[in-house]
């Protein structure tokens, strides 16, 4: 009865609204037809974004019977319940409502405010679990429980004041750290109780939120579940279009600490990307290298499932966007071969310290993978490569990429022992490593200008960016200005 | 006779060019097609832009058969001269010669060389007098009447050479303020008498106007009218397209000073139109939140006319681009309440200078909008946001966004009280705030970083830019470097 | 047989592929029908980079038929055997192997590993003598062959070690100057014999070749011939989408020492290509101003063959990119004529350097084209120009852009005479000049900002680039930096 009455009144609304409307499918619940007949007034852009989207147009059900490797679906044992109905509002913030403390009773529903991995998980296990092992997954930990980076954050955002001619340096802000750092990372987001809000609708109560709003790829949502597929996958249209252009990664992966969408913009990649990109096809599955695209982008390389005309695969699908990678070239003083976990504030290296080098450059090995895994892991990226270069101008690339991770560690260690020289000398204290002015030099020494240089090198391009830009001038430039500053204070 | 004849000569050549060329339409007038039977030879570019545009495809009187909601046009007693005519060359070239100083004679007709706001109200005059009373159609006069901008402006691109091993500044030059600060604000016109040219078709007669080529927002036409249409509208296509993607505002709005452009491609919304922007319906009037985009660009927030699929306006269209703001976050020292209008060369602070806050940030409230306009005005821009967010998800985003303001205004009290200490120690020269190496440090310290770091605060994302790029990182290196150079000097 | 046997291959291969994909054309050779049989599996990519380029799709002789106005291929005269072939894998790799040191034995044919400019000339002979005398075909010796730059490249690039307190310069390594400098100007292709690869067909032997891989634009190639047509031309599409739109030309030509790109994005030209670009059409030959495109892109200016809708020339197709450039705005301490020929390695000042003017901006007007070429070339941009501008508009432009090289001029001089008395007074050592403090500050003083000047002077636009971002702003701060810096040596 209910349905029937919700039925005519959607039916109707959409028959005002003529041509241009998008159908809601047959399949779709009751629950959702009662959202969406409130939210298509209060919140049209959303409605509209799941109208476009995949999953307003298909069920679990029809989704299961492609060929698996057409599937975007990687539970074959959807529930029942679930099925056969098409993939709408309620199917999704009605999951887990035991397990979500921010779940509250809404027009007579039970409603979640965040769907959260774990809930994704219902029709996209696989995904889920592989991005749980991933460092994006323990984004939040990984800089919040390691003392020297959140040292290196207060010290970048904490609030100054002058006081008696002194500058102080005040804490950071819970809203600061949320607009920079924990932007990209992730907050940690609680329920304190619940507010009242007016709306349109007149009053209603909703939960008080915390950490809110953000969509960091490791938050810690209030189902305990860590990550928001939401950063990739932006709401509601969650589209693979959105995640394997470049955009959204280059939301936190940009200049100066983590170039890569600056670096491939200059590439030949980006260059024949922007001009024909076009062209392309974003959204098939498999994603087929040569027909559907010319030149990789960021999932290509680093997530997506490719395979070449015949069907075969290139490259595994994986949201452990780390399992492919062997060097990890940002974020950390030197290049070095990457962490075995997501988890990296376990890492200890041979000076007690979080950090996978020693000051010098000693790796941490046991926290690291070994040289078999690296090599295994540079294969699986050199097959994708094949697919346009040869045998031997991949070989070569890569060589060439070797080499300039070895330079560019040279170049921080040189700026480390001038640094380790002005300590020992008293010209500077590192009771805070990141706070004088030798010391903000070193940080850039190792925090913007080698990443440039690495980028570029792994990338096939980007001259310019390594020569001029923020690569070997300024490496070039600080290191001596390190030096200077060394030499007037010993005079 | 005349116009037959030039009927024929038209419909000759496009017969002539193939299926391809456009048709001109018959509603066009006689003078326009004298106009475009020598300048399809002469500048093909700005014909094939007209021929494409709205203007070449509609009459006044067709305009005004829409509903009110649909209409470009704002006047509804459009002269009948001009009502049944296409809007072509003469229409807007010919408009009140009376009052155009570069009127001038044109192969038997009387054209003005520029067309101004003035001619345009003809058909839009809403849109003329909303921007008329606006900050941008103010742009020259805020700058060129403000005495402490016009000595920044010198001290930046003021001509320096050496004498006797001093660096000596001059003046700027009219050339290099019109292509830096004046390329922007826009310049004064003149006619300086009239001209002869050598031309494809002999020599000709042309007004000689001094301050051109120039499209600055607050341009002062010929006619004594102020603003230029086609600074965002661009000739002759006079699109909608242009004016709401971003690109035109990023001409002038981007880093270091204003990076709105900047951080906007950084965010969250940014990232979806890069990605999905194509698909979008950037001609509709009105706008329809979540049917025509789904992310909002630079007009949505601060322009357009926005509709909901049911047709409920959810903003007015506007001109003055001011009217949905309530505090202004670059440009000025520190972040403050919207000035009430747009002649902003009228404020004075309490310490008598043209500001809109002192040195240590009292507000210049007599010419600030009040607390209730503010809240106002936040409202409207919420309402827009409540298409796509939550009313909780936007009450805490302008939470943050609020003390994002006050502690950037923080962080610039503490690099202003360095810089009047050093000014009390005699240690730099307050005659002109800008000119020395403290001076340089302090300026940067309002007028790049801390707008970057709000931008990416209003903009829903940017973390990366607001953390490392030109953001905290900068704001708290300078400060320090304000305090080692003040401590270097005392010692 | 053989044929029929491949054939037979290749389109059960495509009908098994189904109806997406390419055909391969009837016209195509038997030896390119093998390539592709193994290379689909191999190097799917690049097969369907050429299967949807017009190689594919036409034979010399087809391409013969057209007016020519309307060819891309200029030599009427293809020998007879290639004449009626769709230009494929073989007929471009089997070119002229006794010229090719890097010819070698694959699967029974003599294949070349890399196509050069030599053998493109089979087609294209005008096209590549164009090149040939550009400066583009001389980047490596240009760069290689001049002591100064040579001095700069080890000085930016050399890998520096610190050696008891002291900072050590070593040498560029050659796979750093490959990333950097020689990644845009080219490098020197040679073959070290062979080598056996692992491939997925088996052990293989390929030439060894070192400096690859490499795409400058100078790149000397085993054949002897200069230049990568793949530079612009990426492989294998070779379309003219990717040269005329600007991204392949943005690799190299962007900030901070050849700001074209940036500025070109922030001009009013480019606010227009990025909001309606996509509407236009990149592969009319002739490209037809005002009905294919509405406003320049970077070959509109510099290369393209440019008509009107008439058919009437505006300009000549050119592959010599300086042919239509008359000043030298960037790369050189000051803006200069610009050099008669493609080498300029041959140039001397009056006081012996390899530079085109002296410290003190003295041209070495022996090997600078004179204004009567100067304004030739002027006047054909120019005629460009006046496609969309008015002749006064046109005129007043190219007087502001004139007055722009000699203001940057005079400010070079400045920092020049800094420079000057630094070195005079033993303040700092001329024997390197580019590796002081106050020898990087002068060299920023050219190498970066003066260009940003200038570009966004010749562009029509960007002037919060020329303002703020990196032209006066850091021009005259950096100029006021060595000022004090001597100030300070002199106390």
């Amino acid at each position: 009865m209910m349905k029937v009455f919700i039925d005519v009144l959607i039916v109707s609304f959409f028959f005002l609204m003529g041509t241009s409307a998008q159908e809601v499918p047959e399949s779709v619940s009751e629950e959702t037809e009662m959202c969406i007949s409130c939210h298509i007034s209060y919140t049209p852009g959303i409605v509209y974004d799941w109208l476009e989207s995949r999953h307003s147009k298909i069920t679990p059900a029809e989704a299961l019977k492609k060929p698996e490797i057409e599937r975007r679906i990687s539970n074959p044992e959807v529930a029942e319940r679930l099925r056969h109905t098409t993939v709408g509002c309620y199917e999704c913030h009605g999951l887990n409502p035991q397990m979500h403390e921010d779940n509250f009773p809404h027009f007579g529903f039970k409603i979640n405010a965040i769907v959260s991995p774990n809930d994704c998980m219902t029709c996209h296990p696989v995904e889920v679990l592989q991005y749980s092992t991933s460092t994006k997954a323990h984004a939040v930990g990984n800089l919040s429980d390691n003392p020297l980076y959140t040292l290196l954050v207060e010290t970048i955002i904490g609030l100054k004041t002058v006081e008696d001619t002194k500058v102080v340096r005040g804490e950071a802000s819970d809203l600061t750290k949320r607009e920079t750092c924990y932007g990209c990372h992730g907050t940690v987001i609680k329920v304190d109780g619940m507010k009242k809000i007016e709306t349109e609708a007149g009053e209603i109560d909703v939960p008080n939120l915390s950490g809110w709003p953000n969509q960091g790829v490791g938050r810690i949502n209030p189902d305990g579940s860590r990550g928001a597929c939401s950063a990739c996958h932006p709401r509601h249209a969650f589209s693979l279009k959105d995640a394997r252009k470049l955009y959204t990664c280059a939301q936190c992966h940009l200049d100066p600490d983590v170039p890569a969408y600056n670096v491939y913009k200059e590439s030949k990649h980006g260059n024949i990307y922007y001009a024909r990109g076009d062209e392309w096809n974003f959204e098939n599955v498999p994603w087929t290298l040569g027909r559907d695209f010319k030149t990789p982008t960021c999932a290509v390389c680093h997530a997506s499932l490719i395979a070449d005309e015949e069907g075969n695969v290139l490259a595994e699908r994986t949201h452990n966007f780390d399992s492919r990678m062997w060097v990890r070239i940002f974020g950390l003083p030197y290049a070095h071969p990457h962490p075995k976990e997501g988890n990296t504030s376990i890492i200890k290296n041979a000076e007690g310290l979080p950090l996978p080098t020693t000051f010098l450059n000693q790796p941490a090995s046991d926290y690291l993978i070994d040289s078999t895994t690296m090599g295994e892991r540079q294969r699986k990226m050199e097959k994708l490569c094949q697919g346009c270069h040869s045998t031997d101008w991949v070989e070569k690339h890569f060589q060439k990429f070797d080499g300039t991770v070895k330079e560019t560690n040279l170049m921080i260690l040189a700026a480390t022992q001038l640094l380790l020289e002005a300590w020992e000398q008293k010209l500077a204290d590192k009771a805070n490593p990141f706070d004088e002015e030798i010391e903000i030099l070193w940080a850039k020494e190792w925090l913007f200008y080698p990443n440039s240089i690495r980028y570029a090198s792994a990338m096939t391009g980007a001259p310019d960016y390594a020569a001029f830009k923020l690569g070997w001038w300024e490496l070039s430039e600080k290191l001596q200005q390190m030096k200077n500053w060394i030499e007037l204070r010993k005079k």
